[in-house]
Formats: structure tokens, sequence, C-alpha cells
């Protein structure tokens, strides 16, 4: 089995290269891309209650799932523009968060995550 | 191997359900939060020339990989959420690409981007 | 009385001027900033329900002042990049956003704003 | 003359009453909107140089004068929202920048913004 983000950068890859895109994936420009997709799901939820976002409309669910889609995509592009490993920087990143909220004094407390 | 989107989510799941911070993971949430992750991001390439981008000074490389991390964090808590499954999401969203953005048309021109 | 925009855009314009940070207040690196701000002003309201979030901690209250200036300050200064007069610009799109979303039609319909 | 931030604020609520929105304007839902208006505003620089920036295309101005709108206009109801007075407290930040980046270390550093 292939690792799935190795994947997604090397198709990216070719698919930027193909159309000349480098010069524009700056990791600014890129940066950029990401929040604006970020905001673009953002956008699907912003008048719901957070109940009725866990079960989004069916009409909708197809454009989510694209929006998710872009997000991963400027993720893995960015990561790749300046050499990172997603993955890696993930678990290390969960194995920090687990020492500064440890389950003991983080249970069910959101006021823990101020400080993330 | 494994698949590390789906090592990550399962991983995930557990950090959240020891913290029995579930209630608080709605997709607008997670949206939101996401969100300003990428802003993180975003914000240590807001005043450099894209290509001071390119070359982050060592001091920040490393806060610039956590803040990569987050958004992988919180882009696969939010799929998990939504019930989508990410790497095929984005292989679907490329495909479309692809027919959106045909190689011959789209060569070095970023407008075509606009329409995105 | 004055025009407070005004008054602001030209302290904005003198601080700016005085630190020599004209160069970096491009549109692009502005608009840049904004959405940061805004994700900053975001952050105190993501874990929150929509109830909490009407009365937020004595503490937040302060930080929260502060992130609503800074998105007024950066949306000032950007719209002085472009040359837009914000409240003529807010009145007018009022205007449409009155014919988009007739009183009879809208009334306690969250659903007209997904076309927003 | 009146204070245009009066103005708009006073418009909005009429705007928002005769709707009966108000349910949906909670903090949290406006930060959310305000997020969202920021980026629909940072895509139309995301892909061009800090100098291309600075004159966009004649058939983009007018989109982005709407969105500099939209900012505006969730700031201005958001501020109203939390109870504050914008000016003054965009008054209050500036006076805080000016103790924290005097000009004689801030001028032409960009570094000092890293700070903000």
């Amino acid at each position: 089995m292939n690792d799935p983000l190795i994947e997604l950068r090397d198709r990216l890859r070719v698919f930027t290269q193909e159309r000349e895109w480098d010069r524009y994936h700056t990791p600014k420009n890129l940066a950029m891309a990401l929040i604006v997709e970020a905001a673009e799901l953002a956008e699907h939820f912003q008048w719901l209650t957070p109940e009725e976002s866990q079960s989004p409309q069916d009409g909708k669910r197809a454009r989510i799932r694209d929006e998710l889609a872009d997000v991963l995509i400027y993720l893995v592009e960015l990561a790749d523009a300046l050499d990172v490993d997603l993955a890696a920087a993930a678990h290390d990143k969960i194995a920090k968060n687990a020492l500064k909220y440890p389950v003991e004094k983080a249970r069910g407390n959101a006021k823990k995550y101020d400080e993330l």
C-alpha cells in the first residue's frame, strides 16, 4: 500500500509543473490560498448552530467534500514547498499536545484550549 | 505500511475521547479552529516578499512546521466528523481541476486561477 | 465633529510614514494581515456556544476590543491603499443587500444568507 | 456632520431587525462571517505579486470595493453586539502600538512586526 500523502504530493507536483504554475506557488501565496479555502469551508457552517453543523444538507455535502479536498491540496503543496513531512509533523505536535493537556487536567475542559 | 491519514485519525480519536472534548468538536467549531490555524501559519509570511517566503529563517522553521501540523490535525478531525475520506476527496478534486484547467490553456497563466 | 474613519486614516498614514513601513503596506500584504487579525478575533469564540459568545468573560473583553481595533486598522489602511471610501462602499453594499434580501422573503430565514 | 460608524451601526440594526436576523447575529457567528469576508477580499490578491496588487484590474475594483464593504459591515455588527466603540478602540490600539514600536527602533524594519 502506498502513502496517500506522498501520492498526493507527487501527483500535485506533476499537475503544477505541466501548467508551469510553480512560479505562483511560493509559500506566501500557498499560505494565502490555504486560508481562502479554509474560509470557503467555514462559510458552509457560519449560520448553523453547532448541532446543525453535524448533519449538513445533502445538497451541501458534495461542496463541503470539495472544500476539504482544496484545503488538503494546498496544505500538501505548502508542506512540499517548505520540505516538511506533514505526517511526522502532526505526530510530533500530538505528542506535544499530550504533554500540554494531560488527560486528568484537560478532561471536559474547553478552557484548556484557550492556551492552544 | 499503514495509511498515515488513517493512523492520524485514529490517534486523534483517542486523544479527543480521553479528554472528553468530543462535545466541542462539532464541524462548525472545527472549521473555525482550522481557519484560525491556517491564519497562524499565514502570519509567518505576511510581511515577506514571495521570494523571501521560500526560505524562512531557521528560528521560524520549527514554528511553521507546528502550524502545518495544526492545520492537518483539524482537517483530519473535521473530515472524520463529516465522515469524508480526505485522500479520495483530494484525488477527485484534482481530476476535476485537470478538466477545468487543461494543460494547453492553463500553462503559465495565473488568471485561470481566478475561476478556481 | 470630525469623521472618525478619516481621522483614523490620517493618523495611520502618519504612523506608517514615520516608521517607513509603506513598503510593506501593499494591498496583498494588508489583506493578509487583515485576515490574520480577523482570525485572532474569531479565536476567542471558537470553542464557545453561540450563546456563550454573547457575554465574553471580563478577562477576555479587553483582548477582544484590541482585536476589533486591529481589524479596523488594517481595513482602513487597505481601503486607503486602494483609494476606496469605506463608508460610501458600505452604504452602497447595504442598498444592494436590501434589494437581494427583501424583508418579506428574508424574514427569519438564514437560508437566504447562503447566497450572500 | 454625522459619525459614519454610528450611522452604519444604526442602519444595520434596522436592516437586521426588519429581517429578524438577530438570532443569527451572535458574536461567534459574526466573527466567522467577518473572517469569511476577509478571505474573499484576500482571494483577489492571492496570486498577484505585492506590486501587482497595488493596481487591481478595472474589472476587479468594484468587487474588491464590495468585499471591503462586507468586512466593515460585519465588523460594525460584531462591535455593536459586544458593545464596543470601534473608533475609540482603534485610537487606543494605535497609542499602544506607538509605545511598542518607537519610531527610532521600528524605522524600515519589518521584523518588529513579528511581535505585533
